[in-house]
């Protein structure tokens, strides 16, 4: 008898094949005697050379599949292998105390882990897990334990595990890895987010998958309905297959929608956008067909480095994307830096709220020489395609206010440089802060556009950490108090001409997409994957009965009776 | 010449003595060998006997002034100086190894703190808390040091320190502690709270306080306008005695207001109710003329011990406070606990953003045990007086629906075990987050009445920790965006005949009272010591005039210039 976990639908489509369980192995490190130390430093050597040969394929693979930032993990796991302070001390250990690689490694490693960990440093501390990383990779080898790294698959599987790390994700194999499920996690989870930018199928969130599962065993992955199905029947296998050829025949449908336009079945235009994290992500802009950038996060810049970005670092990368983009918007979100992304050189305050805490914006118009660096940046950009320029985190007018005061400050220098600065470049702001949703008639008359950006504001909103499990039932889309505050900011725009978009993960969401189209919203912006499977959506809605039901909607009570509602009228 | 240093202004008034720096002293420990051991240990066990006796002086001040639970701390601190796993271990350290007593001690406590910090479990790292302090002050009897504890102060001061704890605002005796200046701290940090419910004029949040005023230094503390005057020029002393005269005055005027009802220039009613946190405080409220409890606030009754109250417990709290209000409105708001207040036998997860987190209802309707042994409690205490129950921090109609849903169930379990209930409880919530004000026309069906609680609503719709100093701008009641908020709610509740209250402490703020009083706030809440002052001023402002303003500043742009409209036009 098959059986079926629930979860959260991840990333849609349908995997099916048998189970990998990824887990790290225990392993059990002894102490021995060893007469030969000269043969073991030669067996220790030699599990180096086989790790350093698995990261140089992972790596490659990695900067194949996933792009430079994900490739770059696995850089420094090699840079770990090269360092000779570590690699050398563990050769030493072995010579002049007779012991075995195993404990020589482990002791050395574990020297220099507590040695990093203890530094009050992020970035410092982020070393010590990649030593921990590399350090199980050669003790794996020495053990001839099986290290179950998903890079070392090469059969056609779905990964079972707790939760997949960065460092996991980017070995992914898509060739091999068809899908995946996970014990913990959400829709924005860094596996789900990384599942849907590959277009595996995932299943996260069901809190029993490696309790329940053991490797070998037949899965089908539901990714669209959010099902683990274990060891399915013969009924049941067929019944997914068509599922999937189905799924397939649509997507076969939507890649036919990638260089059309945006309309719906009442022939209104919806613009529809993608978010992207670095310039390689343009690619999959393109390709999917959207038509323009909503969101550029430039936090990556400044990510995983020692030291802030230059101004001609920064200027680079928003002119390649301003350039791929050739012409078509692109939409560039100033720092939103603190809160749960750190900055190891910034040594910021720890704080007992962070997401309530002093970031993006607030941290920019204090620390103005970080923020001016990066207007730079923009503003010389602008010479090469359509920027707008967004400040995060807008709660006050005097923000808004301070940030643009800033901004032409440093486009007159710059033109005093006589450096060549776009005119026309639109300022707007994210609106995720509920104060300025509710003052959004007053904002409307000094920025040029908004962005709604519903993953901060529904957390506000609801007062709900979006990441923390035990409120997540909070985090609720479609609760009318959000819909009403998205009407609002909607309506205030274009009282005054302006345009609004939203690139929260609810822009690209099918049951939020058809009460924003009621709504009036100008520009959906959400992860590329999702561009097609929208515009093939928006096709078969008329805006004119959308508007019809959005009173109606507004005037509910919970969001079950909206959720409700959508299914039965769209 | 005189200097002047502002800050916020905590507590009304003015206080003008000479300062007593209140510090921690540096106890220098030196390891000596002694060889009379048994005068070593006699001259501990005096040091010992010191500091009890001095304990006790405090916790009976404590006691006095101050009410149980504060004089806890200090039965806490006497239970460690009659330890013997502490003390014997000292005296024997002595007596084997001939180290002096200040060593010793040094030592051992410092092993006793080091293990209750390391256990996981916050009532056990207060216990190393508490050993921290009473070995700080036995230390300070064996090395003759003055250990400046404000309970050793036996003339007029004004005291200055960076913070005052709990453990210092219980010391302070109000004979000579006539009013106190801090670097840090804001209008709701817990040494303002303390100095506003204690009536001592106070400056929080200077910065600068501890570094430029020295050991007896003739100060002025202003609590009105937030200003510290050092060294006061003969002008500047005759201008503040002045002042302190006129507000002496002032309190002479509110102190006839007492048995008044409060009634605007117009002769409309507003009702003044006061917040409380224990039994004891009705004595201020009744003192200070409230016409209610606004706001009880349950969760001292779970602080401070190692396991849950009982139900009777509960139950004896509860029916005191209805019976010494006389049938007076009593709100008694249910467990709000979580986020920054912590239980320790409840075991709660570390959360990244506990504001943001599980706590208040949250927490209730998941444990409900807890819950309902708390509603039980209430339910019984209804038939001594006039109660309201409130539920904090509903975000959802289905969070209020459940929780009514719990309280019905145990009504009628009650109902049956033959208990009497009152039939006349009103049940209302707390609007403290965002999305519950802006639906609050769809909640105004379901409860009998809202208070808005404005410290959270403030930093939910701002999205600004108010502990935070880095944001605290952004702590913003008079934000337009947080006045429409309150109008929103106080529109939906007149339009289903409800009633609406506000018990942050936007309710007794004088620069909020004529814009609340213009939307039509029905009920103000606030601490009881701002009643009397809250009556004075309603008595002079006219609704209908303060009507006419309301639209004028909810369209404004920023708080800033709601603050100087006020200021211009009441």
């Amino acid at each position: 008898m098959s059986e079926i976990i629930s979860g959260i639908a991840a990333s849609a489509g349908i995997a099916i094949a048998k189970a990998f369980i990824l887990e790290n192995p225990e392993l059990a490190i002894e102490k021995k005697t060893v007469e030969n130390t000269g043969l073991e430093v030669e067996r220790f050597s030699a599990a180096v050379e086989k790790a350093k040969g698995e990261l140089q394929v992972i790596k490659e693979n990695a900067l194949k599949e996933l792009g430079e930032d994900k490739a770059a993990i696995f850089a420094a796991h090699l840079l770990v292998l090269e360092d000779p302070e570590l690699i050398d001390a563990v050769k030493t250990k072995i010579q002049n105390e007779n012991v075995n690689a195993e404990s020589a490694m482990d002791e050395i490693s574990g020297m220099f882990i507590n040695m990093f960990e203890q530094m009050d440093n992020e970035y410092m501390k982020e070393r010590a897990a990649d030593i921990r990383d590399v350090s199980k990779r050669v003790l794996a080898h020495l053990l001839g334990v099986q290290f179950s790294s998903p890079a070392s698959i090469s059969e056609e599987v779905v990964i079972i595990a707790e939760d997949l790390t960065p460092s996991d994700t980017a070995q992914l194999n898509r060739k091999f890895v068809l899908g995946f499920a996970t014990d913990i996690g959400g829709r924005t989870s860094h596996s789900a987010i990384m599942s849907r930018s590959m277009e595996i199928p995932a299943v996260v969130g069901t809190k029993t998958v490696t309790e329940k599962i053991s490797s070998g065993t037949m899965l089908i992955i539901d990714g669209l309905d959010g099902k683990v199905i274990i060891d399915p029947s013969n009924e049941e296998l067929g019944m997914y297959k068509k599922k999937q050829e189905d799924y397939k025949a649509q997507k076969a449908e939507w890649a036919k929608l990638v260089n059309e336009k945006t309309t719906t079945a009442d022939g209104h235009h919806a613009e529809l956008a993608a978010n992207i994290g670095t310039p390689q992500d343009v690619k999959g802009v393109l390709e999917n067909g959207a038509e323009g950038v909503g969101l550029y996060r430039t936090e990556f810049l400044y990510m995983g480095r020692d030291q802030l970005p230059t101004e001609e670092e920064q200027f680079k990368a928003y002119r390649e994307v301003l350039e791929k983009m050739e012409g078509k918007p692109v939409v560039i979100r100033t720092l939103d830096i603190g809160g749960d992304k750190e900055l190891p050189y910034l040594d910021l305050p720890k704080e007992m709220n962070p997401f309530l805490g002093f970031r993006a914006i607030r941290l920019c118009l204090e620390q103005q020489d970080i923020f001016r660096t990066q207007l730079r940046a923009l503003l010389r950009a602008s010479a090469y395609g359509n920027l707008k320029i967004m400040f995060p985190m807008i709660a006050t007018l005097v923000e808004f206010r301070s940030a643009k005061q800033v901004l032409l400050e440093e486009k007159e220098k710059l033109v005093n440089e006589n450096v060549s600065v776009s005119d026309n470049i639109e300022i707007g702001i994210m609106v995720e802060i509920p104060s300025t949703a509710v003052l959004s008639d007053r904002f409307a008359k000094e920025v040029d556009f908004f962005s709604i950006g519903t993953n901060d504001l529904i957390q506000y909103t609801m007062a709900a950490d979006r990441m923390n499990e035990r409120v997540s039932y909070l985090y609720q889309p479609y609760n009318p108090a959000i819909l009403r505050l998205i009407q609002m900011v909607i309506k205030a725009a274009h009282k005054e001409g302006k345009w609004v978009g939203m690139c929260g993960e609810m822009a690209g969401d099918p049951i939020a997409i058809p009460i924003l189209l009621g709504l009036g919203l100008d520009e959906f912006s959400m992860s590329a994957t999702s561009v097609l499977p929208a515009r093939s959506q928006l096709s078969k809605l008329s805006k004119t009965e959308a508007e019809k039901h959005v009173e109606t909607i507004l005037n509910m009570d919970i969001a079950e009776d909206v959720v409700k509602f959508v299914n039965e009228n769209f």
